[in-house]
């Protein structure tokens, strides 16, 4: 029997790749697709503006659309999601106290003392906090990291475990997927290069730090990582890629950071979760690997794709890092947030929803 | 009367650059193309596929295309070459043997310890090692950098100065005129980034060194900067952008690093050299300038934009540099070495040519 | 003494580009900014998010914005309108009862019986019917074409005069310029062609007929010329490229259709109008131009570029149009039209202002 | 017992994308991949510079390339041939003679009076022909249009059978893709439309004559259809849309055009041919569909897919028509046509291999 799935904020395009990704998901179903007063009721073929090219599953496009309140939500055994950071900070703390699950793309809780912020591969065990909670307390937020900080984390876990990562230097070239149905104007952007992403260099710098730190019953606890972040907007549709430069606790051979990448299996292997690649880290040896268009899809978008791995003049090593940012860095990210929590036993099923 | 002009390589991007800049230019006049065999003997209009937006000027069009020898230059008092490296390395000294002064945009001979690699307004003093040479010498050589390396090294001139650069991480995004006219093809690039430009890591690394470095009778002393590049190439026609992090002896505010760019004035003012810009570097304010399309026309695509200053959490300061790499880092740097030559007097006049 | 001139709408992009257009102008000088409600007050450099790469000229960024009532415009000697069409429709003619000679690039009253839709190469004599309005009416409204529709009327003037139009079917390619600074997202467009634009086939099927009618004393009388358009936006920044294929009373061979082009001089030679390009047509031989970005500057973006002129197996005579869109098809056709009307002596000098 | 496959031409785009489709297939196996003599004796992954971003299938990775005389396919019940025109019009008629059936994408033999020229759903019966020629005759080629010409044929045949298609003016606006990997250079096409596509026009005017004609003992009789065609390359990856002006021997309401292409249903259906789309034609009736990115893929790219359809002011209907041109326009054009033959069977199966 499948877990019932609700999604708050279905129609933005996050919305639209979980609404897909539901599509045949062998763990859940999908219950209900919340959004903004001005969509709810009417069909989500109409309140969405469908902008991927897989199709839009028929079922879901009939479905009609609810608001984001608790009570849109009833029956649902888990609610993902893709609201923007306004509206998740108000709602999503909302829908965890009335008893529900929440997994967010948002960025509204994620540095919050009590949100586990999750890449599983690399702090699954973060969720453990969430077993000791009062018995009371059925509902919670769990969230995934901004867009441009899942492949960051997942590359450089491998390292700070065998290596320990001291300093991080990254610059990034985003892809426009990454700013959502609101982002910037082919006018703005064509021929053009956009040196800033508001706030998204204050996030890599703080994100990244609790996801590569520990947990106990007291809280998390930052890796005391400084980050360097230059954030870059191009003309990409899908794809995060990373230029890093990274100094390392350890002076490792090129060989040996590249066998610690490729031997990286992460934390969730064997608990068979659906949405888990293969390999969580692909290493490309081609001089000029990986690019956006050609390697954002390995492991249908949820593998990071790392490449160029080289000796760095100023600190210990160069890297180059690839996910794609809508699959791993959104709406897979999430769901595989939610896998996780349903194979720890953290999701319920609702009883006669 | 003006100073007779030869191009050697004129088919080619930077070549069709050069021939567009010397029209109408008030100290210079064009007197050979020069090219490969297989364009010699045709007119200029037919042998150079013209890529510019910028009309041909008919006079050149209607020029019949001469080789690369330098008998074909002879009457010429300056040879500016646009020759690949390959070429380069093979004629340049030749025509220098010849007694040509030769500006080179190639990187044959930028990194020869007797060959000054040039950026006016940063070491236009480099070029004092020629005036010491034995008389019958006529002819040398001189460079320009990388297109990558001269917005580099003209927004880190005057923090060198002030504040002492000691080490460089610098993430380019790179325009396809870069490449030339055998650059990436659509297919290659379209929806994609290429986090890989053979040879140019190597480039920024060795040449930012030498530019910043002094000179003295016994040659060039490279500056003791380390530098780590990582290179991409993105989907922009024009305009080289870079993200820096520098780390400098003193620990300068904001303001003072601000300062240090605006006062910056360059070492050519004064000289009245036509291709030199009002102001060498420009300092934007806005959060998210400089941008590619928008900025690279800066001074006549002659000044260099800088902006996004800003601490940097591992090193000491970051920033973004903008500046024309087809202009500024190509056919409008080789012509103000050109004129800078004129200017000090290293460019003989032809007595009958 | 130059005419004063203000500016209806010029925060947009189109107002941008008049702004830049009138800085150095030999006749006219900026003498008003208006915009909307949100902007009056603020100097124009604030109000106004500056996208073009030629310089915001000084002295327009530090002037304050003002409304667009005729009381804002007061001691202008005529009105430019870069008006959206709704925004045009409620205020160009309130200026003009006003007494204010308004030339307007919006929609809104292009189609009205008593407003010419100048193309002045084409159509100057359509001014005539303003001389003989009653003298107590100082003020009227003359307009420039879609932006589509310049390089269209442009292009088959000369057949029309030498050979009789019958039908046309034109295929646009369509710059983002076009749509202003609310056009389509990246997201939407990267990698992507939008066979759509809202209104646009329409205006290219009714103005063209307009402009290529006569004008008597009851007013305008449109040819009889059947039109279908498809119009598609796609990934440029300027320039509309026109696929055309036209039906001619007459069949004349390719030669004499060329020769018709490229004798056309046009009907304000002679007036020395500041804006008006050397050749209104460009004839271009090669197999593969016009281009957008190589051709769209030709005669400083005035010249409508016409290539690939060749026999049609359907209609008669198949080629393929360029003109900028945002120069000839909109801020420099609407000062093109000031001049016209300031050479016909049709505007008059503010006395007092 | 699968039909063993070889291909000829397997190292450019097209044939990269038929070893993609090959992997998994139902009916086929690869059983060798051919090139040029520059690749012959090298594994496939090291022969091809792999652009696609479905992985590259390891086990035909690891296979050694072969050239393309009939010899080198020895063993292969059928020949997939993605060669260019020139090596086809070499090879494909010695393979034929040789005795093996070939299946070409190539331009080659497609208007030979010999050849069929197929779209299966459009006019699979014109492959009768091939069951009557001499028994002696083993080897054959059929044929699959220009990339261009699929889409238009495909949405034309339903219009032709209901109504008499009598002349078509086409634009087109064509993918990179569809040049191969020798195809324009990003400085070519940013930011640009180049109208031209050499030889496009002519093979557009000729093949769609042939598809949409009868076939009969003495040979193919080309419909009487006069087609005027604008070809345009633009800057997208895949897909080329098409806008269409039709004159009909009749005067359809548009609803009547709809129902037409919604009720065709190809003449391949029942035949279960692995490669053939649910629905050949796909209607959408948005106002602003099909887009090039959204709508490509659908049904896998092997349907078309028609929107827009609306009254011609000049001839009688227009239309937009995608379709993705590696996919139905190439390599899954050629092999549906290869599973046609082996419906027919007109594929025998070696013996010895």
């Amino acid at each position: 029997m499948a877990y019932r799935v609700g999604i708050a904020g279905a129609t933005g395009l996050v919305g639209q790749r979980l609404v897909a990704r539901l599509s045949g998901h062998p763990w859940f179903e999908l219950a209900a697709l919340g959004a903004s007063e001005r969509s709810a009721g009417r069909p989500y073929r109409e309140a969405a503006r469908w902008l991927l090219s897989d199709p839009l599953p028929p079922e879901a496009g009939e479905r009609l659309v609810v608001g984001c309140a608790p009570g849109d939500f009833s029956g649902c055994d888990v609610v993902l999601s893709a609201l923007d950071a306004t509206a998740g900070r108000l709602l999503e703390p909302a829908l965890a106290r009335a008893g529900l699950p929440v997994v967010s793309n948002s960025s509204a809780m994620r540095m919050d003392p009590g949100v586990p912020l999750l890449v599983p591969e690399v702090n699954a065990a973060h969720v453990d906090r969430l077993l000791s909670r009062p018995a009371a307390e059925r509902g919670f937020v769990v969230t995934n990291p901004n867009c441009s900080v899942t492949g960051l984390a997942m590359a450089l876990a491998p390292l700070h475990r065998a290596f320990g990562v001291r300093r991080v230097v990254v610059a990034t070239l985003q892809a426009v997927s990454g700013a959502g149905l609101d982002g910037p104007r082919a006018i703005e952007l064509l021929d053009n290069v956009i040196p800033y992403i508001a706030g998204e260099e204050e996030k890599i710098e703080t994100e990244l730090r609790k996801i590569l730190g520990g947990a106990d019953e007291r809280g998390f606890l930052p890796a005391a990582i400084d980050v360097a972040a230059h954030c870059h907007r191009v003309n990409t549709v899908d794809g995060h890629l990373e230029a890093i430069s990274v100094e390392l606790d350890r002076r490792p051979s090129v060989e040996d950071v590249v066998a610690a990448l490729e031997e990286f299996t992460g934390d969730v292997r064997g608990l068979g979760l659906p949405s888990a690649p293969e390999a969580p880290i692909v290493v490309r040896r081609e001089v000029d690997r990986p690019q956006t268009r050609l390697d954002r899809d390995a492991g249908g978008g949820m593998s990071v794709v790392v490449g160029r791995v080289r000796p760095c003049p100023v600190l210990t090593v160069r890297l180059v890092v690839l996910s794609h940012n809508t699959v791993r860095g959104a709406a897979g990210g999430a769901l595989l947030n939610a896998e996780l929590l349903a194979a720890r036993g953290l999701l319920g099923r609702g009883t006669g929803a």
